[in-house]
Order: structure tokens, then sequence, then C-alpha cells
């Protein structure tokens, strides 16, 4: 039975992963007969952002311990990876893609990845395992990959400009479609990025999955 | 087209909603092609649960502003309905549909509904309209319909125990399964009572919220 790790970056779309997004990745993998095991840095988030009220709250919260709520308390450090285990990684959108696991909301295409993530991700690299990257999680690709990584975030014209700043070759792509990097086993979507309802999300998300798997 | 409430009661399984269950729902409103409005109380939750370590932590956190999180960010308050706007209304468990909702986690069979949950709810069955129960939370049945409302809470000795002690009719089911009371409209589902992965969650859920929007 094939396993793969999922990325998560807190719990909640203004501040952690995009809990729609995660949540159907792990139904994804689950219908496909595959198993999962859910990680998340040991780190405290950037911000814990209200999501009533939209407003950054004062309090702080750990992204382990919060992403542990998307994963029913299954879940584990990044820094307890045993790479050898699984046939790929995902990693779901969200702003704590963009806040938690890199910069990328506060530096843009200055943008580096947070220690822990960047080792835990580059173990999968090294080991030339499959990547699926969801919504705006794909900024980290050129940073990964180095220039000429193929991906997508949809059609936002200032994130893909970044994303070829940094040395990606951005392609543009519908909510339903995913973009596959063939020499690099890099897969994407843009979920939310362009997703007006959770079905449309569901769409290229159930595709990603199924690449993800057949490049594993 | 048709509209359904879904009430949440936090985000998280062990001390609000369950965060499976509770997109799970909303995906198969959004494939159905129906719309939806997520609802919670505006009251402190009784617990927040590190879903890490399990144990019961000192901070302090608000049901509505935390499901939010589910909603992202698109939520009103309890106190905010307008029931003839809907056509129904569904209710995902977790712990908080037997903490915040009601005191069932506490009180067993001697729980009431929180006030402003009861009062939500209420009109919804004063104006004859369906709701769709989930998980755990079934236990608030035989408080809301009185004497031989049928459900189901799996098949958990306990809680069927409880369930019938408060008199209800307890009818065991399997995971894929629905139980539906047509007299009184109401339908539930065992999910992560019985569940062991998030795609047989999903089954019962889908068939859930088909019966539910058939008797919307």
């Amino acid at each position: 039975m094939k396993k793969i790790a999922v990325l998560l970056s807190g719990c909640g779309v203004f501040d952690g992963s995009e809990i729609h997004e995660a949540v159907l990745t792990l139904l994804a993998l689950s219908k496909a007969g595959v198993s999962y095991q859910c990680f998340a840095p040991d780190i405290p988030q950037l911000h814990v952002v209200n999501h009533l009220s939209g407003e950054v709250a004062s309090e702080q919260r750990n992204v382990l311990v919060e992403a542990a709520r998307i994963a029913r308390g299954d879940i584990k450090a990044t820094a307890d990876l045993e790479v050898s285990a699984f046939d790929g990684l995902i990693i779901p959108g969200g702003f704590g893609a963009a806040k938690n696991l890199c910069d990328f909301a506060l530096a843009g295409t200055d943008t580096t990845l947070t220690p822990a993530v960047d080792h835990f991700i580059r173990q999968f690299i090294d080991a030339k395992k499959v990547i699926g990257f969801i919504c705006i999680a794909p900024v980290m690709i050129p940073r990964l990959y180095g220039k000429g990584a193929k991906g997508t975030i949809g059609s936002d014209a200032d994130t893909a400009s970044a994303f070829c700043a940094m040395g990606g070759e951005h392609i543009e792509a519908k909510v339903a479609d995913i973009v596959v990097d063939n020499e690099r086993k890099i897969v994407s979507t843009p979920a939310y990025m362009l997703a007006s309802s959770i079905a449309e999300a569901n769409t290229g998300i159930e595709k990603l999955v199924t690449e993800v798997l057949e490049l594993a």
C-alpha cells in the first residue's frame, strides 16, 4: 500500500492550512485506498487571525498543535520524518503555507523557507519523490527546485509574476486543472486561488491526488 | 435553489466540530448544487483541548470565532437566523456537539441544550423542516423531539442506552447507514462514532445529505 505524507501549516485559511483543501486531500487519499500521515513544523504561528472578524489577534498558537485539529490528533512533527516510509508528499494551501512554511506573505520574491520545513521537503526531493502543491503552496517551488521548475498558482498576475521572478516557469491554469513537471515530479493545482465553491476546489484536488499517486 | 443551514460547535474533534464531518457535509451540499450557510453560537467553549497532547489547555476560545475557521470566515451567530430562508439544517458531530451545543459530555441523560442552540434548532422543528444529525449530535434528538423520536449513534452501548433513557428510540446502524424518522423529518448517521477512515465517514454523510435534501 502506498503511503503519502501531508504537510500542514496550522488550522484555518487566514493563518494556517486551508481546512477544506487539507480535508479534501485526506479524503481523496483515503478513497484511493492509500495510507497517509500528517506532519507540521513544531514552531509558533506567524499570526493568529480571528476568522470571524479577519483581524490579527494578540494570542500565540503553535503550528503543530493547531494542525493536529485537522489530523484528529494523529500528526507528527516535521523533525520526526523517516522519508523512506513515504512514496510522496502533498502540501495543501491556506495563508499558513505563505506565513508558516515560508515567509512569502511578508517577503514576496525574497522569501525563504522555514528551516524545519526546508529540511523536511528537501528529503523528498533528494529521494526523487513526487510532491503535490495546492493553492498558494506552489510559491515554494522555485526556491526548492531552482530555475525552470514548472507550477501554477492559477491566474493571479502578481503571484504568477513573483513565481517567474524567482526562476520558476509559471503555467496559467483553471480551477479544475493540474500542472505537472514530469522531470522533477511536481504536481500543482490552484484550488482556492480560484475556486468559488468547495466542490470546485475538490475537482482540482482529486486530479492532483490521482497524479501524485501515479508518479509515486 | 435549496438552502441548508449547518450548525457548527467550534473547530476540532475534541472541543468543537469534527472538522472532517463538517467539511464533508459542506462538500456534499456543494456537489448537490445546494447553497449553505454556517452558524454557531456566540459563546465560550467548554474546553480548549490541545489536539496534539489530548490535554485540556488553560486558554479560552469562542465557539463562533473558532467555527469561522471551518467556514472560511462566512458564518453567522445562531441569534441571526432567519429560519424562513432555509429548507433544513445539518449538525455535524465532534465533542463540541456534546460540550458546547448541549452538555451531554458532562451531564449524560440529564443533559440540557445550550439556550441559544435550543432556540436556534427549535425554529426549524416548529417550521417542520428536516434536520440531519451526525455522529454524537443525535444525543440531542430525545430532548428536542420528545418520546419515540428515532435516531442512531451507531452501536455504542452506553450512548445508545442514554438515548433510550431520555425517551428516544435508538436504532443501531453501521457506518454507511442512515436512520430516518419520516414523521418528524429527522435523519442521523454514525460517521466517526464508527468510521475508521475519512472515506468511511464520507459514505454515511453523503447519504445523510441526500436524504436531508429529499425531505427539504
